[in-house]
């Protein structure tokens, strides 16, 4: 069966006038775990489908490979019980590639069975999960104020109106209220940055406010939200499969699409008053 | 002398009726070290600011700290010379915490040398471009075939309509044919996966098309062309400060803001028929 790009979910559609179930499609987000020569090399959260030009287009980026001369096969690879493994994939060199590459292999072998960029090592929901417990319902907020996030975060993001080239997440509280707001091009940085402000005060766990981020919500946002007991995640654009089931899965509220009074439910809608 | 967040550039502004010298703002993109206990430990992209911040929410993340009863002095580092290095950070954990922490550190440590996520270890311009011989000019492309670009990745992009989750690249020739396109929650996957599928059809080095992005413009995005050799680079929203300086160093061609007519000229400006 060919890998699916986009995942059906059940969510909930909320404007000022109703709240109603719907049934929603996100962008699929798995690991791809890639192996040189079938030793562990990177793990990358990708879209399945064209894995192999993927895996081609890293490996030439990273410049382990120079051109397809130096390719041997690619193929996803099985598991010992004879079932294919969609989400691992073996490159094989020639002997001449993998001999010119032999340092940046050697270094890169090292990395995976720890971890690099927040995944590395890190397959499935059960790992994601590991040593996160899940989050208990605690406090609820109203639509409206959900509604009010995108204009408040704007009102933080100083620098975002002259660059148009910034991510920003803010923290704000059970009133709707910014507790704090930070940007970066990268925005799990932006979302590192606000936690982080809040660790170095000491006032973790974060447990009575609500994370909002001026961007799509990929599974790297909601497992920080996770590791710092952020019960709400909410975003302006669209959320992964992955973030949604992780979401599900740690208890916590995911919503998506927070534009102009209306917003998506994608987990957790026991913590929204509608 | 604190960091600032964006960067003044000279850009070349143009629309159907006029080309015209402006200036510009773009977020600003630089590589931070985040040493633990004097040790390298990461090096990420991100906007100079909140460096502590960053740092503290990064390792909370990893799980290599846990609250802030871990860390001891976050700072700056100085160089030799006795100048400050504003790019490089070192975080001090207690002793119990370095501890805990020690089997992810021994093997973080293994990576930074190497590569992680395309830029560990790499921390200049002239790191970014070792191994990378600039661009010469080989042809022009018109602007009224560039303004015509994002309707034809949208049309090409089928995913996106449905989930508004991925990000799209496409590679043109140059009459703004497509000639190839890829989509992807990561935007860094997109373009890997087009180039990928070109170098597995032994048609790199991609001289003769033009890379397109549904996104911003990082400098991994720049890095991925350059090395394919791929001349120019345009995107339908910002580009950073280590992208246009990429792109100016290695001789590349790159447009941002490219909506409806119009769009800015970031480098390699003599590639655009205005």
């Amino acid at each position: 069966m060919p890998p699916e790009p986009r995942v059906g979910v059940e969510i909930t559609r909320v404007s000022p006038s109703r709240a109603e179930p719907a049934r929603d499609v996100a962008a699929a987000e798995e690991p791809l775990e890639i192996r040189v020569d079938g030793a562990p090399f990177v793990v990358i959260m990708r879209t399945p489908g064209a894995d192999r030009e993927l895996a081609a287009g890293f490996l030439l980026s990273e410049r382990v490979i120079a051109s397809a001369d130096d390719l041997g096969a690619i193929r996803h690879c099985t598991s010992e019980s004879g079932e294919g493994a969609p989400n691992v994939i073996d490159v094989r060199l020639t002997a001449q590639a993998s001999q010119r590459a032999g340092g940046l292999l050697a270094g890169r072998r090292a990395v995976t069975a720890t971890s690099a960029c927040g995944v590395c090592g890190r397959r499935t929901i059960e790992d994601l999960m590991t040593g996160i417990q899940p989050l208990r319902d605690a406090w609820r907020i109203g639509a409206g104020i959900v509604a009010r996030l995108p204009q408040a975060l704007r009102a933080a993001q100083t620098v975002f109106d002259e660059t148009g080239g910034l991510h920003a997440a803010g923290l704000f509280d059970v009133e709707g209220r910014l507790v704090a707001s930070a940007e970066d091009v990268g925005r799990h940085n932006a979302v590192d940055k606000v936690i982080g402000a809040q660790l170095l005060r000491e006032r973790l766990p974060l447990e009575d406010v609500l994370l909002f981020v001026s961007s799509r919500a990929s599974y790297e946002i909601v497992q920080k939200a996770l590791v710092a007991r952020v019960p709400i995640v909410a975003s302006v654009s669209a959320p992964t499969s992955l973030a949604i089931a992780l979401a599900r899965e740690g208890g916590a509220t995911l919503l998506g699409f927070v534009r102009g009074e209306t917003f998506n439910i994608y987990a957790g809608g026991g913590r929204i008053e509608v």
